[in-house]
Formats: structure tokens, sequence, C-alpha cells
């Protein structure tokens, strides 16, 4: 019964299914799949799913699986092997599947080349519509996503593309280097892959030809697999803000713990810094225990309005809406923001600490310390970022963790050291 | 100069900068652009930006400018006017384009209604490919992303797709209802815009029929506008965790002011709820103020192991992995995850607490106070967003709040509350 519902559902939906198991249960459904629709599901599983299920199957089942796969779907599953079985799995095939695999796989998996497929039309310029109509016939299928063939010369180099509608518009007997594209630029298979996203997303192509460094063309793009890029972008960016490990819904327990203690153990080191200030208080917190009371409202308020700041700059980054020519303005916009609400919310806390407390100059101190704390919050969650894109180290990954130390330190600082000096002049 | 470069640059490219200007720089580019493209420029721009270009154009070039749109894109426009103007926009456009518009404006903008295009191009089933290739000769352009013509029946209804492909690969004298896909499922118009692009990431669509209730066709949706609202639902989800509000990068300063302001207005009732639990202990704290130094750490630690299961557990139900097959092994191992930290760096922090302050009372405290926090801080994160799907709030925008109110209250609680019995005992 499981069979057939399994063979009644679409390949994405399997892996799907397969992702929300428990390992255990995960691995008798896998045997109950069809062979022939095995790579499709490998194919649409998450990584480590993947990498659980390539456990369970021998080199030829992997080849056998992969065969009907486009390549670049072919050469992530290949990828997730071990580097050992990698070998065996590319002897095993033939001539011409190992050697489109080995192109494909040459190039870094989040680059143009990593991405691309090899199943690209290739038309000569001289010949015309007719003949092109011929030729597609003969062919017993046209790849998925095939809105366009590409032009090349005779040494294989890019010189347009050539819409299949256009098949439909023009007169059959016209050439195709009449009727092609030419302003349709290749994509340069070292391109990163975010680059391609944003390509895709700002021309809404649905494939795009890719080319070496000569302009020879080497494969094509397809829009399914930058969809798929762009979701995984966006998951990166989230896992990382919170420091978890790639695809940590799935990952056995033992790796997720691992990967989350090392975000915990900098959190710690953050949290002793921040302890360390409070220490030099000591004798100010003996005298007056309110601040022990209030001081967590005054970080914790940095700490929310840095991070607004900070997730702004983070995603404007990603998606590089920032540049030089905006810096400014919007450094200047997020600190009148900070200061408008700090001063609104001083004004809040000083009332309510005045009503708790009745002690006015714990009031001042709280109030201004908000002030102090929260412009800080906002210069930290916009400079962060910044600085840590211009080393080379990705914002959304540090950023956190660098900006509650901030917060923190001068919440802890400005109120505690604000309350000493009032304290010793009464 | 600036003119020239206008209009060498794609209408994405020319949006993107008109979004990273200042006000009255935006101004200043926008009467420089070419009036045949502006209608795209608007349809590329986000929508606070866009509100300030339509603020500065009168209705009848507004009409211009929305003339040569997809129907999708001019709906967006018309929509980001002010009611009153809307009405004379309308008004000045000719009839049937005033009808096209009517029809996507009726359903909501994130349903497959609101998604869709008009420029959908329907054929009969009886009729022969030749006869299609014929039909399509006679038209001056095909609609981008058309990778297929949708078959209806007399009625308009939905009966299948033939993908263009399919034109080439079958003999001209079969019918279209031999080669159409009949396995096609049309969408129905009311679907979530969020389900359209999970039917459009799992099956690799191009394009796909919308249909209402009796399977009439409507329109179609293409991969282009599916793209946006997959990016445009991850910026969600980061600005909504963040208390920011919609493209805050680019809004003016008062209005960022306010909708930040909420966020940080509802964080500092969960700061106080916070220091109520720490004031309970004022006796305690006076009497060890060490106390003082340390309970910011425990709290901290929870809310960072609250945050990364918060975090997985939202983006798995935004992308639909968690169900009731795997909520009870998920829930099980954040658990197992946490405690196995909470022992680690209970551990740790007992340990450097006690070299810090020679009290060994204090490290098994605040040991013992980590275990249960980080432990609370797990259950919290995986349930809390759970409750708030239940009840029909996004669990982006309002878990993090709760969440890390129950990581303080547990954190100063669970610390000051055992301080208070050991210290009583002692
Ligand atoms: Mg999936
Ligand atoms: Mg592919
Ligand atoms: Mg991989
Ligand atoms: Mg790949
Ligand atoms: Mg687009
Ligand atoms: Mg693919
Ligand atoms: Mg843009
Ligand atoms: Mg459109
Ligand atoms: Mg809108
Ligand atoms: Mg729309
Ligand atoms: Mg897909
Ligand atoms: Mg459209
Ligand atoms: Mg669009």
């Amino acid at each position: 019964a499981i069979r057939e519902l399994l063979a009644n559902i679409h390949a994405s939906e399997v892996a799907d299914l397969l992702e929300s198991l428990p390992n255990q249960d995960r691995q008798r459904v896998w045997w109950l799949i069809d062979p022939d629709s095995a790579g499709d599901v490998l194919a649409h599983a998450q990584e480590s799913v993947r990498v659980s299920l390539l456990e369970l199957m021998q080199p030829q089942e992997v080849v056998e699986a992969t065969r009907s796969l486009d390549t670049d779907d072919a050469a992530d599953i290949l990828q997730d092997l071990p580097e050992a079985l990698i070998e065996s799995v590319l002897l095993a095939m033939d001539e011409q599947n190992r050697q489109r695999l080995a192109s494909v796989m040459s190039y870094p998996e989040d680059t143009a080349g990593g991405l691309m497929d090899l199943d690209v039309i290739p038309i000569r310029a001289d010949v015309t519509l007719d003949v092109v109509n011929r030729f597609l016939r003969r062919r017993s299928e046209i790849p998925d996503n095939t809105d366009s063939l590409v032009v090349v010369d005779r040494d294989n180099r890019f010189l347009g593309v050539l819409p299949l509608t256009a098949m439909f518009l023009n007169d059959s007997e016209r050439t195709v280097g009449e009727c092609m594209n030419t302003s349709a630029e290749p994509l340069p298979a070292t391109l990163p892959a975010a680059e391609v996203a944003k390509k895709f997303e700002q021309r809404d192509f649905v494939s795009a030809p890719v080319v070496d460094e000569e302009n020879h063309l080497l494969g094509r793009i397809t829009i399914d697999d930058v969809v798929d890029v762009i979701q995984e972008e966006a998951e990166q960016t989230f896992r990382r803000m919170a420091g978890i490990e790639e695809n940590d819904l799935f990952a056995p327990i033992w790796s997720s713990t691992r990967r989350r203690a090392v975000w915990l153990g900098i959190n710690i080191i953050t949290a002793f810094v921040a302890a360390a200030v409070i220490g030099r208080f000591e004798a100010t917190i003996q005298q007056l225990v309110a601040l022990a009371v209030l001081m967590p409202i005054v970080a914790s308020m940095g700490g929310v309005a840095g991070n607004q700041t900070l997730t702004i700059m983070v995603r404007g980054l990603a998606l590089g809406q920032i540049g030089k020519s905006n810096i400014q303005p919007l450094l200047r916009k997020e600190l009148i923001i900070s200061f408008l609400n700090g001063l609104l919310w001083a004004l809040v806390v000083g009332v309510i600490a005045y009503l708790w407390f009745g002690n006015h100059l714990v009031s001042l101190v709280i109030g201004a310390a908000m002030v102090i704390t929260l412009a800080s919050g906002a210069l930290a969650g916009a400079l962060i970022p910044l600085l840590l894109k211009r080393i080379g180290v990705d914002p959304a990954i540090a950023g956190g963790v660098l900006l509650t130390t901030v917060t923190d330190v001068v919440g802890f600082l400005s109120f505690l050291g604000l309350a000493a000096i009032v304290l010793a002049l009464v």
C-alpha cells in the first residue's frame, strides 16, 4: 500500500516525506521506492538526508540512479559521496557520462559552472529556421526549461540565443543569424551563485548560457536550479544568524549538539565580558540593590534596537542594496531613529523606575543610560556588518554575537557607571 | 550623460539605483528616465520607493506607464496608489485594460489570483498542431515565459497543457488533444502565494494555469513572479523576527521610528517582567553581590540556545517540513541537545565562577540554573512557534519576544531562587 502511494506522488514529495521521518523509518520507506525514481528522489532531498540514503547504496546502484538525471543534479549527488566512492562510481559509468560529470565537477558547487547543465542545444547562425525545425524533429525529446537554443560559431563560441518562440513568429526561410537575440549576455563559469541568482531575478530568465573565459559555450543554467539557490541562500543566513548547522532539523543529535555548542561557547565569552563589567561595580550595587534589578532592562533594549539595525544592514548587504552612495544617509537615519526611540523609552522607563523605587536619581541614570545604549546599538548594528564584510567574513555569522557584546557592555557600563558617579556625589 | 547611462541599463538596475538614492536625488533622477521605460522601472522598484515615485505622477502618466506592462505588474502598481486615484486611473484606461485589471485586483495580492497574468494563450483540443502553428504565426508576439499553451473546452474549462516543445516533436497532423499533457494540475485562484511557490519549486514549473472553482481558465502564473514571492517571503521572516517595517531600509525616518518603537515597547514589558523576578530577590543579592554579576550569563545562554531551536522550528514550519509525524522525535532531539549543551556549559561556567569568586556554592547554583534554563529554552523554542501557528499568528513575528521572556524569567528565577535556598541553608 505504501509502495503504491509512493509511486503516485511526485519525487519531490517523496523526498519531503523521507526528510520528515526518523532515521529508521526513513530506511524502511527507502527500500519501497521504485528504483527508476530513486535518482529523482535523491536530487530533491536535502543534503543530510541524501548522505544518509547514499550510505545504503552500492556504487552500481548510484550509477543506475543518476543515469537519467540532469548532469548538475548527478554532480550534486556524487559530491555527497565519500571521496573513495566517487572514484568507483565514476569508473562504473560509461565514458560520455563520466566526462560530462567531470566537466561540471571541475567548478565549485556555488559558481555558474557548478550549477550548469550540459543539455544545451547549440545551433549555427548560417542555417535557416526550417533546418533548425527539422533538426529538432529528429530528436526524441527537448530538455525541460528549454526556452531558447544557443547560437555558436564553428569554434563553439557564443554568438547569441534563438528563443523557441522566434521559430513560430518568423518565416522559416530566414536564417538563425537574422532572428537571434545578440544582446543576451552569457554567464561566465566562475560567476558566484549569488550573482547568477541576481541576474535571473532581475532579467526574468528561464535559462542562461554559461561560457568559459574565451567565450566557448559550456552549458546552461535553468531557473529551477536558481530557485533552489535563492532558497538555500536565505536559509543559510537564517541558520548563520542563529548559529545552527546546515540542515540542522534533520541532522543527527550529536553533530547538531557539537555545532550549536560552538555558538554557545562564543556567547559565553561575551557573557563573561559583560559580567566582568558588572563586577567592577560590586560596591555600587551593594550600596543600591535596585541597580541590579534594573540593569538587564538597559542591555536588553540596546540589544533589540541594535538587532533591528543589524538585520537591515545584513540583508541590505546580501541583496547588494547598500553601497558607497547611500551609506552615509543610512547611517544618519539609523542614528536618528535610535536616538528618538532612546528618548521615548528613557522617559517611559524613567517614570516606571521612579514609581517602583521612588528614587529620582535612579530614574535619571537609567534614562541617560538608555539613550546612550540605544545609540551605541544602532552604531554597532550598522558598522559591524560593514567591517565584517570588508575583512571577508559573512556578516550574518558573527554579527549577532559582536553586537550583543557591545550592547551588553555599553548598557551595564553606562548604567552602573553613571550610578556610581551620581551616588558618589550625593 | 546620466540620461544616456539610464537608457543603456536594464529597468531593474534603474530601479536598484533609485532605491539606493536619498529621496531628493531620487526625484531628480526619476525625471531623466525615458517615459517608455517608466512602467518597467516602477514594476521592479520596492513598494516604498514605488509609492514615493507615484506621488510625483499625474493619473494620465500612470495610465501611460502601465499600458505596456503585464496585468499583474500593472495591478501591483495601481494597488500602491491612494484609493481616490485608483478610480481616476482606471477611468482613464480603455475598457479592455480596465476589465483585465479589475479581474486580477478582485483577488488578494498574496493568492494565485493576485499573482496571475492574463496573457495566457488558450487553444482547443480538437484542432491539429498545424492549425495551432498557423494561429501562433498570426500573432505579432508570444508573451515572455510561455512554455506551454493551455487547452480548454468550449466553456473555457481547463483540459490540459500543450508544451511548446510538443509542437516540434509531434507530427503536425496530430490533434492537440492527442499531444497535450492532462496530468498537469491547474492552480485554484484562491491558493495562497506560499503554496504557489512551493508547487513551482517542487515541480520545476515555468508557468502554471490558474482556474476558478468551476475549473474555468482565468490566467497563468509565471516563474519570474514566483521568484519575487520566494524572495519576499524570506525577507518578511527576517524583518518580522527583528520587528522592523516592510522595506525599512528605504522608508522615511518617521515611519521606521514608529514601527520599531512598537517592538521596543513590547520588549520593555518583557524586560520589566524579568526585572520583577530579580526584584523578589533583592535581599539575596544584598547578601551576595556576586549573584548580580553572574546572573546575566544564565539568561543570555538560555536565550541563545532557545533561539537556535526557535529558528529551526520557524523555518521548518514555514517550509512545511514539520508535521504530526515528526514533531515528537524533533522535540526529543531538541531537549537532548539542550541538555547535553547545558551540562557542558554548566561545567565550564561553574569552574570559571569558582576561580573568580572562590565560592563553591555559587558554582553549584549557577551550574544547576544553566541546565534548567537551557532545557526550558529548547522547550519554549520548540513549543512557542507551534502554539502561535495553531492560533493563527506568524511564529516569526512574536516568537522571539515570548522566548526571551521565558528564558529571562527562568534564568533569573532558577539562579537567584536556588541561591536563596542554598544561602538560607548555609
Ligand atoms: Mg523538498
Ligand atoms: Mg538542472
Ligand atoms: Mg552538495
Ligand atoms: Mg549543482
Ligand atoms: Mg524578476
Ligand atoms: Mg535541479
Ligand atoms: Mg531590485
Ligand atoms: Mg510580471
Ligand atoms: Mg503592493
Ligand atoms: Mg500582484
Ligand atoms: Mg525545484
Ligand atoms: Mg507576471
Ligand atoms: Mg514580474
